[in-house]
């Protein structure tokens, strides 16, 4: 039973496919590393690179990546809609498998110490790993972007967690931080009032009272083939062993009710562990007594 | 990614835990073979062994707990309600990951011919192995018991696969054959009258006209603990890729309503792969464009 820790990076290039590739290259060139998946967004110009490994290959992945995306990307001629306030902006650590929170929060600080001292990239501690409360949620810490960053970074209450408070003149800085795994995971509706969704949206975040570790915005998405229009639930579920995903379609689906909506389809985005989803079946099925033991492949990991 | 094949043999002992301990740990004794579970029923006086490994741990492991159940078993002291002809009654061998259907078969012939050389025990091949239709069916090799099995044995058509036409003495013969993962399913009902399970179950199984590959009962269950009786419906699901949980599961809602009666729950016999329940998450949840890819766990067996 190896360790294994995911990490999932988001860095500031999404149009670029050389860029992509050799930051993708960077991790694959760490023995133990493994890549599951790139993905990219050209209007946000950012692409999100998932891999695995034991904490040492992930550490040494990262700062590869970091390196690379550093190298290839200036943020002085970055556009694009989503914020952002590095070239390797964000970088979550999640436990998987033989290894807890506190394993990567260990492992976040060894790579903040490391892309301060190696890449001379100032490093925020975030979620998990935050030094103080108000760094713990990633919109505060990005608040002001790359644009605003050398400015922020001097006020007391900014001080990055390493490398001081010189932002890297291309690289901007990095927010790293250890997290639960998060599933990203849209309702589409059958209407295309968006008013509806974001009505729904309203009530089931957490923020506004709603469902325990839901972040949710009602969006008004074009299909791309057909150019039809219709309104999205669209979520990230930051503890599904908290709120599960059946409990938010249900609370969805009782609430798109009250518009005379339905759900059409949902749609999950990038990847989940196995045991978010067979929750969902153990609820609907009505399955008593299940133990997670009764998976076969849960011998074979 | 190591070939998984698992094996489910069914020895005729649910009662002498010293003999069904010592069948477990011959498998347990070969190396390269895990064994994931040992269950067994008293009033049935029978025990399910699951074990995993490669295709030559799975063949060594197989023909030490044939030995063994030979040893300590003799049928003709055996008494219990379910049918049976063999100590070590009937060995499916089925491909989990990186093994074909045909490779089990092959697997299935080694096992047989070494059973009849080794063991003096003849094999009868059944379900995808079968050399003849009449022989697929387990319950058609099984039929007449140890106990007319040497008769059986005379007849033209039921000579065995391997080892003749003598029955061993105390162990009988055994059924060796490969098969589809089989997925054994319950659904309780809010009733005790097992009419209504009886009715179901005919109006599901595909014998009766039902759902394909679907095998089903109605049976009157009384709860250990509470002494309250219920009917029950329940399942063996020999191709869950043919007809998936979710559609049994709603047939069987549809069916109980016109008598006013529910599910409670339903109960997982045993292991399934992950797949099914994560097919029943996908129907319930309306998962549009999901790919087995999207489950984590997918990319670390």
């Amino acid at each position: 039973m190896a360790q294994i820790i995911e990490s999932i990076p988001n860095i500031s290039e999404g149009r670029r496919q050389d860029v992509i590739g050799a930051c993708a290259d960077a991790v694959r060139g760490v023995p133990g590393c493994t890549v599951l998946d790139v993905q990219s967004d050209a209007s946000h110009n950012r692409s999100v690179i998932t891999y695995i490994g034991d904490a040492k290959a992930v550490e040494d992945a990262t700062i590869a990546l970091a390196a690379k995306a550093a190298e290839l990307i200036d943020l002085n001629h970055h556009t694009g809609e989503h914020p952002r306030v590095g070239a390797t902006d964000v970088i979550p650590f999640v436990p998987i498998r033989d290894c807890s929170m506190e394993d990567c929060v260990e492992l976040s600080k060894r790579v903040g110490r490391r892309m301060a001292d190696e890449l001379h990239i100032p490093v925020f501690l975030y979620e998990e790993s935050a030094s103080r409360p108000e760094r713990r949620n990633l919109a505060d810490v990005r608040k002001g972007g790359f644009e605003g960053m050398a400015e922020k970074v001097m006020k007391d209450e900014w001080e990055p967690d390493f490398g001081g408070r010189t932002v890297h003149r291309t690289a901007g800085v990095s927010v790293v931080g250890a997290r639960k795994p998060l599933v990203a995971f849209n309702w589409d509706l059958d209407t295309d009032d968006v008013r509806i969704a974001k009505n729904i949206a309203h009530v089931i975040r957490e923020k506004d009272g709603g469902l325990k570790d839901v972040k949710a915005l009602g969006l008004l998405i074009e299909d791309k083939e057909t150019g039809r229009k219709f309104a999205q639930v669209s979520c990230n579920m930051c503890d599904c062993n908290v709120t599960p995903l059946y409990r938010v379609t249900e609370m969805i689906k009782s609430e798109a009710a009250r518009y005379g909506v339905r759900v059409t389809n949902t749609e999950l985005v990038g990847l989940t562990p196995a045991k978010f989803l067979i929750n969902a079946a153990e609820y609907y099925l009505q399955l008593k007594d299940f133990d997670d033991s009764q998976v076969l492949e849960s011998h074979l990991l």
